[in-house]
């Protein structure tokens, strides 16, 4: 089946709306083995909008639209893809109810117009209920040619498509293709493809690709069967030998990310926690704070930017700042022990660097950051050299003391 | 001039990548006065790629393309290109010579399928050299027909864009477009339309447009002249006309954020700070960090998460505590009076509330949050309810709190 991705919307063709719709449905598509070979936007014109779903349809099988199928006269997807399949369009007193329903819950009047929106075909149609806005989503099939056309909002796209669309499309695939994430820590995509380079040479099926998002490396093991268990069944083995080879950087799997791992080995370990931040200025303590919950074993964090905040919350000695500097691994221990023994915390953890653009020095040039552990009474600091802006640098720093909390955490369960 | 947006590479078709480069030409070309009419994104399949090509000039123009310009067997937009324009490559010697010095900058070898990226038009081309990256990009032109060819990486594209392109398309304009944009902190779009919708009715040149973007209202204030002077004298007593009406909710033009300008407004005012965060967990000190300098004025901030932490560090009473709760206005007051006094900051400024999902009473539903304020000794308090997310509910938060201090020290200025 090749399938193509339209959008539908001047806002994105002005460019004041990213298309996020358009990656979403792309990796959905991917992973159901459903080849895309274009991706289109249009703007909310009719001729445009028609020259474009004909001469997708005469290359493709499938067109998932996104956008057009507002209340008002410029919202002509349904009325597009209606005049390709020569099929008329009629009122779903069902969608209409629904759409009255939705303005009632938020409190809105429904206007006149919004009956456009409850509109459908009246033949070879499945209508889309939406549970997260007004417009219901259509599938027209006929004459071995389907559209799928959902809203323009991706917090209506993303459920209608996950709820309704894909079990539609799995059941019209002979094959089913599944897919997990490993995500890699703190190792660039580079090193973690020679890593383990044999490994992805030595398969087909599973595949396995690596890539890079937010920073992070990730693999990507993808098994094609004739179902998901028996899909799941093959990435298996396959996910068990890059777990042994890449070894504690792999520290993963699936939709998360690194603060969330961590907040969750502190809860699970019952390990009380504070922090003491001068250059990431709050992001470490905010990123835990992301994490529901954390309130059982995050104590409290300080963002101790002044010398004089860090004497006087954390007790960092006036000596230790004069010999050393603020960035330092001294100051670090410091930190991380005052921030641990003030609070009661089982651990603290600390940052202090130079985050740019301007106080480097050739000795402490941007970039450089200090970071302090205790844990259980014992403190440790590491040097860390980043480059990058200020934002930049911030971020990886944060990441980093993050990834090292979590290495310190499994060797103490090991122990 | 009609133009299309073309991004060239299967990492984007397939979901691997979000395409930002569209967004960006797509504002540029909207203020440049060009219309777009399609965007679309194909494979580094060479049929496909030339049938793409070929379609957007039987519609278009002027193309921009991004991607397809890299080193491998893969990259084949400038060849395509040539293809369709009837034209020659050939071997730019000060392109090589660039992109051999590119690779000894950055300490890696060039390797022999790197001079395909110094292969240039014969004729009719114009060699944009590129100073972020190896790939140069090309301007190709003939019998009314342009195609722009830029590379992949979005931080090769903007620069290229804006030092290069821009110009030359500038001169093909016979007018030019000048855009500003005005910022509205805490009104929502419509309500902001609605405050102005008189102003914007009486206009034809300069446009306004009202749109949302990253959860605030903006006004983009767009004139049409033969010059980029005359279109910004044209702009300015709309922008007069805006401001008037909009009061202090208008809090900036151009690309910033509330938080640079609260920001300078401290380092202007020479006020010292110092946050007390619960809820927000160190959101709000963290985005002040953001800023380069802030280091003179920032003295501190504590993420008091446990009530214990509340008391020790910011001298809250128990018995506000045990009164009024941790998430109620005395306790807010008491934490921004406190950090104010332990750090010594002229300004104090606090939040404590119930970011969710669970936590919440009828009493105190999920989204409360009270702010404190402490300034030159008087202290304040606000109650705020939000809806959303865990961390849609922090970041307004935050943005409620920045902009409370915003107005609070515009107040302060005037008296």
């Amino acid at each position: 089946m090749k399938a193509e991705i339209l959008a539908v919307g001047t806002e994105i063709l002005l460019g004041d709306i990213l298309n996020t719709n358009a990656q979403f449905l792309a990796q959905e598509l991917a992973t159901l083995g459903i080849d895309v070979y274009y991706q289109t936007v249009v703007g909310d014109n009719p001729k445009r909008l028609e020259d474009t779903i004909f001469h997708a349809f005469s290359r493709a099988d499938l067109i998932i639209t996104t956008g057009g199928l507002g209340p008002t006269e410029d919202d002509l997807t349904k009325e597009t893809a209606a005049k390709y399949f020569e099929e008329e369009l009629v009122l779903d007193e069902r969608a209409l109810g629904r759409i009255r329903k939705y303005f009632d819950k938020t409190g809105r009047k429904m206007t006149e117009n919004n009956i456009k929106q409850a509109m459908v075909p009246a033949k070879h149609g499945i209508v889309l209920y939406n549970d997260n806005g007004t417009a219901p989503g259509i599938i027209m099939e006929k004459n071995g040619k389907i559209i799928v056309m959902l809203p323009g909002p991706p917090k209506e796209v993303v459920p209608m498509f996950r709820k309704q669309v894909r079990p539609y499309l799995e059941r019209k695939q002979e094959s089913t293709v599944v897919s997990e994430i490993l995500r890699v820590a703190n190792v660039g995509e580079s090193t973690m493809e020679s890593m383990v380079k044999d490994i992805i040479d030595a398969q087909t099926n599973p595949t396995i690709a690596p890539y890079a998002k937010d920073s992070e490396a990730i693999l990507r093991v993808t098994a094609k069967a004739e179902s998901a268990e028996k899909a799941e069944e093959m990435i298996q083995p396959v996910m068990e030998k890059l777990k042994e080879r890449l070894g504690e950087a792999a520290y993963a799997m699936g939709e998360t990310n690194l603060q969330t791992v961590v907040a969750k080995m502190l809860l699970e370990q019952e390990k009380t926690i504070a922090v003491a931040e001068s250059c990431t200025g709050g992001m470490v303590v905010s990123s835990l704070v992301e994490y529901p919950g954390i309130s059982e074993v995050l104590l409290e964090g300080c963002v101790t930017y002044s010398n004089d905040a860090k004497m006087r919350r954390l007790g960092v000695q006036k000596e230790t700042l004069d010999t050393y500097g603020a960035v330092s691994a001294e100051t670090a221990a410091e930190m991380a022990e005052g921030i641990a023994k003030t609070s009661g915390a089982a651990i603290g953890i600390s940052t202090t660097g130079i985050a740019g653009p301007d106080g480097g020095t050739e000795e402490k040039p941007v970039g450089l950051v200090y970071l302090g552990l205790s844990i259980d009474g014992v403190v440790k600091t590491k040097e860390i050299r980043l480059a990058g802006s200020r934002s930049r640098i911030r971020e990886r720093a944060v990441y980093q003391a993050l990834d090292w909390l979590r290495k310190e955490m499994l060797h103490g369960e090991q122990r």
